[in-house]
Formats: structure tokens, sequence, C-alpha cells
């Protein structure tokens, strides 16, 4: 089978295609044919080893991908030949709370899904929802999982703000309304604004043009402010989504700021102050557990969501996803599609 | 003005149309002139003394009512005249744990709605939902909120079960359906379901004709059951709907059930056991707080839902509609228009 | 190495012990000498076919017990050869909520304590608490656990009330004191009451002497009742046990009701129709996570707890133990020694 | 009698005493003859216009006061004459979610306890706990009630770090240990070490002396920080306060940090990164409630705890209260007797 690994960091070109035997299962694993897999923001910090979790050298990259079950371990009793699976972002995370004893990641510390075959404990694998394809199903274990946990609080006539409109943002937009609330995003494209509100934005606000865009979401709240912020962009929007947040509210923290950064330093009291006033708690949000990913399978089933797929590559030209990743304003997914 | 009183209890006789002054309103409270007013169960049991609390003597009956303000006393800052409001059931309760030391109720131990006119402390008060005649948001203080309540934990990807298609169930299938899960329904009447299923119910269920209907649920969950079960049914209901309970799920408890109990003794071990052994938690629901009250309106406006109303009498038709709630098989709401 | 097997069910002969060879721990095993164990109610519901979960022909029985780590496979990274450790009740939960996937538990489905060695996944082994030694440890994994696990919402200042004198309400009584609250007992042995107290118990009620005693613990309590009752004893103490509940308080379901009650059928209604005027949630709760174990394990280290040993048998005499505990009112643990 | 106004902002000359006529109570209004009142920083951030919420002129200061109910208005259904009673901070705010509607404070937007008497609502009102004089009462309203909301989620066997011996971090110590928590405490002084640890601090750090004092408090948990950090330091402690606290910690952050920060600006990524590396949540407390005051009294009375007071002043002298405040290190609280 032909499997990438990341044999050097730092650069693309240390992603490397290789050949080697088929993994065999052991008593608890699955063989999964990876037929697509999808790359994250998170994969780009690996490989540049800006990720907060050191990668294992020579890992195979990428947490997210979806394939077939050829052949399963003798004690494995939640799989057969022939299921449609993914692999769950933390391998060893079935619910509650995140620990280092857990901490081993797919693409990062586990070998991940740039490869034909991948073998996988069958307690880190979950089923395809019924409605999606492989390359659909792909984009879920990183993305899909963690705008859902990003959510956890809101409800039906909550107000949500997401931050730009990348692969976690454009889940955000569609697990929110499923959950009957109304979302705000930030673009900083005036062409954007369509699309997003096609997929379910009820506003959508450039923050390139309207540089004081949180007291215009006060405005559109008539005062009151979202109950949740979807803090995707790091340090330079987390001071203005304070003012932008209700008394109560939350913001929810997906990535570590220093890699998001683009800006001078921010006075931590521009932050601390105004989260103090509004009484708004800041709450980091991991990708998510197994039964989380389960749970949200059966809400995409149920309401039969398609992930919003940007753009779509060959195996052989991985390292283009890549590249245009770090290259590209993406709204929504980038698949690698093996077949 | 005119205004119903409770002159005794036990017969719908005993309800009585007054003469006697308009209230004044004090420095916090606000006059409002009752549009429309509607009834529930709750009136009834409070009718006949077998509601937990005891009513006042010769109190205003409804807790449901909603009208416009006429007058402000001097101290009120959160109303003014012209406003569309109703009243809070629990007329202190703002927010977090119900207590006996908040205990009051509007047509119980406060004077009610069914009068041409009702002073309310601001504090007990709410706007109208901007989408909603004065007709519909009379239904929403009992049966609107406590459907709100008990459905709490839910999320989207959930089942949820109702029993009935009584004021509370309707609102029930409209609010899960708002927060994406789907819903079963059970009824006595096929000819109901076509209009439950209209109201957004997925499946419906004769308990008649279908005794065994613990194990349709669990058959259409593919053996996992509901995260909820809305227990309006009392004790009749209970043993089957533990059984048709997800592990970990839910049963929320919303009335004592004496009053509602038509069949002999059940063995209490036929609910504790299994209750046990599925890790269901059996949790009782109050109607709600203001604060509750205030999320569920926002809700409602942004979905632009609407009530179902079953039936609408006049003022001086009061009587009739205890009587037709008594009679029937209602499916929704029945309200008593002012004008 | 000996051990104990279930040869047959129903009868304590069915017991018996074998000869065998000492099994060998795969990659991410250790292998345990084991040194004390200990029994619980539910190994005589096991033996008896009375528990919830069959169990599988030829068991090893007993969930608790205490060893020191021989062994270690490859893979290990928590524990050494040395490491003073327990097993987890259930083997595979880890955190969050318990399920049909993980049910799996020591003694039921797989081999438990009652042998001299025994092959525990890493994953399912937890650190003996520094201040204890190794027949204390034994007395853990259930009793003290499912304790623990009852209590997790008291808060200091709180009212508890534990039914009888068992393993668990003796762990209640010293786990609620830790964690600030007030403690009733009910107990049918008045010889019994002072030592109760010198567990820490505040108040302790003879129910046999005292029929209602729910109504002395809402004179104690000045009318207002307990947080929470831990409820060991089932169907004959549950209706009183919500009676003495304190408005929006709890009753921890600890067993399932068949296998407790000796009484006549209980109406439902003299259960349920008080729970809801009371607004007392009824909650199960299972033994507990590897991370609550862990959690508890802290506890009883910084705060130097000891558990009650009421008597040991010897290795040789388990089924003196079994017998021990089905004739007598133990107060506390029964243990059994290997050495 | 006689009280203090706020007469101007900025000074503490502005503070006046005059002489007035005793208020009579409404309805549900108690008058409270004053005994003892006490002081807190928020009372200084108030004088000189650095608190968040802006004082109404001329008001009667401070929050925290207790006195004897004198008489009761005819609505007046909770307390006699002749009780011993303190008053809420939040005056409105019974439970659940503090809000915008019930922002109103005692000492700051309503009059406050440094005067002979007293008339507040009877919903804004608590009993004193048996055990405490009137002098110790008047300690418990603000910082009491704040340092039992900030352990809200802490549970027997965590770990806690509080920062200073003001009057928080003293009743944080206290209410710690009575949930069977170890505390550890910083200080900038060698001498108040053993006090600290004579209130039952467990570990008492020199951050002076002891500059890198969030790697001992790591040492010292054995790797794994502490569970619960109560910031009351601001910005100049909160870096290192996230690096002190375990992974899925707390950070209970207490007061804005502008009026806290002595030190040059801190870069916000210094304090997010970690927060998101570690998941810890970022969660700002208000005082608190008026059930969690009575469940804070109910833990005081059980415990037979009593608050550290510094120092005393005479009404006469209580400027020099607000001196004392201003200029030294107190441990614990300041109180002012009227008589």
């Amino acid at each position: 089978m032909k499997a990438y690994h990341l044999e050097s960091f730092g650069s693309i070109d240390g992603i490397r295609l290789r050949e080697q035997a088929i993994p065999t299962p052991q008593a608890q694993d699955v063989l999964v044919k990876i037929k697509a897999a999808s790359i994250n923001r998170r994969d780009q910090y690996i490989l540049h080893q800006t990720y907060p979790l050191p990668a294992k050298a020579d890992i195979v990259p990428l947490s997210d991908g979806a394939g077939e079950v050829v052949a399963v371990g003798k004690d494995v009793t939640r799989f057969r030949v022939g299921d449609r699976v993914m692999g769950n972002y933390f391998a060893r995370w079935r619910d509650g709370r995140i620990g280092m004893d857990i901490m081993d990641q797919l693409g990062c510390t586990l070998d991940g899904m740039l490869a034909e075959y991948a073998v996988l404990h069958e307690d880190s694998v979950v089923q395809v929802p019924a409605n999606l394809g492989y390359a659909e199903a792909s984009t879920l274990p990183c993305s899909a999982l963690t705008a859902w946990s990003a959510l956890t609080n809101v409800r039906a006539g909550n107000a949500v703000l997401t931050i730009g409109s990348g692969g976690v943002s454009v889940f955000v937009i569609q697990f929110a309304k499923m959950r009957g609330a109304k979302v705000f995003v930030l673009t900083s494209r005036d062409e954007k604004i369509e699309k997003l509100k096609a997929l379910g934005a009820d506003h959508v606000l450039n923050y390139k043009t309207n540089s004081a865009w949180s007291k215009t979401i006060l405005e559109l709240t008539h005062g009151a402010g979202v109950n949740l912020v979807v803090e995707t962009g790091g340090i330079d929007t987390v001071t203005q989504s304070v003012q932008a947040t209700a008394m109560g509210g939350e913001i929810a923290l997906l990535s570590p700021a220093t890699t998001l950064g683009k800006v001078e330093v921010v006075d931590a009291r521009a932050i601390l102050t105004p989260l103090f006033v509004r009484c708004v708690t800041l709450q980091p949000r991991f990708v998510g557990s197994r039964l989380e990913f389960e749970a949200m399978n059966r809400a995409i089933e149920q309401h039969n969501l398609h992930p919003r797929i940007e753009k779509t590559f060959s195996f052989g030209g991985a390292p283009d996803a890549y590249h245009y990743l770090a290259a590209g304003e993406v709204m929504g997914k980038i698949v690698i599609a093996m077949e």
C-alpha cells in the first residue's frame, strides 16, 4: 500500500509518499481501506511544529478520513467487514473529560489517514452517517466535531457568532441552525456573504470594512449580544468578541492564540475587564469524544446535513491540498479522495 | 370591570362572574387590560381541590392570559402603556431553583386572568412575542413554558416521546422540532395521527391499539430508546415510559400522579427496577421561571412558531371552556377571548 | 496459582477453588498478585442470578481486591512492578456516561479478584492510596466508589440521609463528613447507634422503633428535609425517603429495587406524587468511573480516611465470607486476606 | 438617626456623617437597627469611581452590615421584630443567573449599611448564623459569599489556590477546608505564613521571594496543578495562575483586572495560550445570590466557622476604616461597630 509520512517538519516537502506493507489488525483492531481524507489547519501546525502536542517522527498525517472496513481482529464486536467508518480524532477519548492520559491523536502521535489503509482500535472508530458519501464523511472528525462541541450550551432562540468561514465555522452555521439558534458570521470578503447566508447564516458582517463589528452585533441583538462566540480567530478578535457577548454568555476558545495572532501585543486587560463585567465564561473546547461524535452523526443523519466541500484533490496530489489550505481563503473543507 | 371568582370548589358552577372596581396599580405594578385567557388541566384540579397547592378563597381563576398595559405604577421601569404582555405562572420566580418562598401562582394564590383587568407586579410580567396575537399569547404561560422546561436537556439528534395531544404535548412537538430532535407521540385516537404529524411529530403511536407501544419505540429507535419522555400521562404510562427510555435518559414528570391515574395500583417495583437498570433520571419539572419564559419567547419569535388553538370561547362563556376541557379530547389549547 | 470460580449459580457451594496456571499479561496488561479481596451484596446477587447483568459461566468472582503489580506487558506505561493497585469495577469506564458498550464488570463478565493472581488492562487499574494497607484498599472499588458517586451533588452545609449500615452506608457517612455535610443514618439496631456516631453520623434513627422516621428527620431539619437520600434500602423505604427529602432535593438510587424489597406491593403513586410535589430528582447511580475512583483516592489519602473492616476471612475461608454476609447485619466491610 | 453619605467621589473626605429621620418600612420592608458594618475593596472602588457599576449620588455606603429587626411592614412574612439579619449584596438576586435587571447593590445604587438604621425589602434579607455575633456577621455579605461562590465546583480531594490574604482569601481558606480540599495561599509577607496556616492553609508561598511560584505549586501537586485558582489578584498574577492550574481546571475571576493591575501591559497570548492548552475555564464570579447566602450560612453554623476580624473601628471612626484598608495589608476583615 501507499502512505504519506511526515519525514521532516517545516515544509510541505517533508510529507513523502512511500510504499509499505498493509498493516495487520490486532485482536481489537479494524483494517480500513481509506476512501477519502481531509485536511485541517491543525495539520499545518503539526507540520510547522506550532501545534501544542509534538508529533511523532515519521507519522502518517491527517486526523480526518473515512473508508471501508476490510478486515477485523478476532475480538472485534462493534464492526464488520463492509462497514463505512471514520476514526476518532482523540483515539482513546470515549466520553467525559479530556486528560493527558488520552491525548493520543490520529495524524500526530498515532498514524493518521493519509494512506491507502489504516489500522484502528475498534473503540476509536465510528460509523459514517447513512446520508453521507466517503468524501463528505472524511470532513467530520476534526472540524465538524469541534463545531459540535463548541455549541454544547446553545439552544433554540440563542444567538451565536462564528468568526471566519473555514471548516469549523461552516459547521457552526449548520449545527447552530439545526439547534434553532440565530447565527452571525464574520468574514473578510464581501463575495462570501451570499454563500454564507445560503448555508444558513442570519447575518454576515465584513470585519475588514466594519471594524466596529461588535457594536453592529450589539445593535442587531437589541443590545443583548450573542450567547456564544465560537472564537476560531484568535487573539486579533477576542477583544471585540467579549464586547459582543451577552451578559452571562460564553466564548468557546478553539485554538491556542499564539499560532493565529498576526497582530502586535494585545493587552490582556482589554479582554479580562469586559469579560468580568459581562460575566462571560471563557471555555476552551477540544475536538470531542467518541460519544459526542456518534451523537453528532445521529443529528447529521436525521437532518440530512451535508458538509460543504470546497475542493477535492487526488491522493497523489495531497501536498497540493496542503498548499491550497496554506494559500487560500477556504470556505468549508478540502478533501483528498483516494479513488 | 367584570371578573370571574372561584366562589366555591368542586363544581364549575362555583366560578361566578361579578362586577367590581378596576384595581389600582401600586408603585411597581402594571394594570393590564386582558384580551384573552386560556385554560389548563391545572385549573380543573384547582377547582376540584386536587391541586397540590390549595387555592385562596374567591380567587380570580386562570394563570394564563395576555393583554395590553393600560397603566403603570410610578416606579415601573420594565413596561410602558401600550405594551403587549403576559403574566408569569409563578409570579415571583425569576430564575434558578423553585422554592416554597416563591410558590405563589396566578389563578391559585394570586388573582389570575379570567377578568377584564389584572394588576401584576412588573417583575412577573413578560412581553408577548411580536409574531403572536393576544389569543395565541394567552396559551403560553403554563402549557408552553412547561413543555419548554421539560425539554431543557434535549438537543439536536435526540429522540423525545410525549404522551397525548393536550396543550403541553403539542408544544413539546413544536419545541422539540425547533431544537432538532425527533418526536414520538402517543395518542388514543387514530384520527389525530395526521394532525399530530402535521404539527411536526415524526412518529405517532396509538397506545390503545398498540398496547406494547414501548417495544415499538425501541424498534423505531434501533433498540436505543428515546432520550426523554415528557410524562404528562401519569401512573398509567410510566411503567412503559421507563422501558422506552434510552440508557442514561430522562423522564420529565409534569404532574402529581394521583390526579391522573385511572388504573388500579401500579407496583413501584415495575417502575424503579427498570429505571435503575437503564440509569434513567426521573425529573419533576415545574412550569418555569420568568427568564425561561423570556428565552422561550425569543425562540417563538425567531422561528415564527404559532400555538395550536383548538377552540375559542367568549368571556361570558368561560364556564363552557371548563366544560369543554373536562369533556373532551383536546388537541392543543382552549382560549377565552375577552373581545 | 489458586482461584475460585463460579461453577454453578444459586448456592455458595457453587464457588469452587481450583488450581490453574498464572495468567500471562498481554501488551497493555498488568499481572497483580492479589493480597486481599472484599465481598459485596452485588456478589450475592450474581451468585443467585438476581443481578441485572448475567454473569459469565465459570467466572472468578468478586469485583473488589488489591494487590501488587508483579509483571507488566510490554506497552504498559501507567504502572511498574511493585506498584500497589486495585481494579476498577467497570473495567472500561474511564469517565463520563456509563453505557452498554462498557458494561463489563470484574467478577461478573470479567474474571474478578478471588484468586491469587489477576491480569488486568492497565486502563482499568488504579493506585492504592498511600495511607491504606491492602486489606483496607480491597474494600474501595465497589462500596466506597458507589458512596462517593452518590454524593456527587452534596456540599458543605447539606444534610444527607443514608439507609442502613452496610458497606456503602459507612462510606457515605465518612465521605459526607469529609465534604462538610450533616449525616443522618437509619438503622434497625440500637446497639449500632454509638458505633455509627463514632464514624461521624450526626443523627442515627432506629426505623424499627421509630416507624415515622421521615417525620423525625423533618423535625431535625427544621422542616426542610435532607438534600440527598442515599437509597440503599430499596422499595421498603423509598416512600418515606421522598417524604424526608427537601424541596428540590435528590434521591440516589443504588440498586434495582426488586432484589431488596421484602414487602408486598408498594403503590407507585405513594412515591411519585410526593416526588413531584417536592420536586425531587430520582437519580440512579452506578458504581463509578476510573477518574472518579482516582479522585476519591486522592481525598482518602488527603484526609487519611480508613475504611471500616468488620471481619476478615482467610483465602481458604472465602465461602465463609459469603455465608457471613448472607447471614448477618454487617457494619462496614468483609475482607478476604490472601496471606 | 445618623448615616454616612457619599457626598462626593474621589476622596475619603467625601464620605460625610449626617443626621436624618429614621426611615419608615413599606409593606414588604423591614427596618434594621444596624449593629456593625464592614468594608471591602469594592467600597474603595465605588469611592474612586473605578467600580464597573456607577454609584448613585449621595448613597449610604457599604454593602455589608448586620443588625436587629426593629420594625416590619404589614405584609412581611419572612422576619419578625428581634430577628438578627444581614442584607444581601445584590438586593434582588434570589437565585440562578445574575442579570442587568437585578444589578442593584447595597452601598452603590441602593442605600447601604453605614448608618444607624436601614430599610430593606424582606426578600433581600437573611438571618445571621446562630453562632455569630453582629460584628462577625457584618463581614459575610460581600467577602464570604464571594469566596463561597468561587468554590462552587470544588470538592473533597481538590486543590485550591487563593491569592493574597484579604477578606475573600481568608474565607476561601476556611470554606475550602470545610469542603475537604487542600489549600495553597500566595502572600507577599513571610510574617503572615503561620497565621494563614493557622486558618487552615496547607501551603503558603511568598510570591515576592519565590517569583516562580507556579512551578512550586506544580511540584507540590506532583505535576497536576490546582483544580481551582481564586484569582483575586488580577492581571499581575493571571499568567502564572494559568500555569499552576490542572488540566481541565478553573480560574475564578473575582474582579475587573483594570482596577488591580499595577504592572505594564500583559500580553493576552501569555494567558490565552496556556489556558487553551490546559483546557482551563476562566469563570467570572459575582458575589452571590440570596439562596447561596443562606446555604453558606447553614454551613457556617454547622461548622461553627468564625470570620477573621483584623481590626474594629467605631461608627464615628468609619473614615479611618477606609484609610486603614487603603493603606495596609489586611488579613481578613475590617469592621465598624455601631455600639
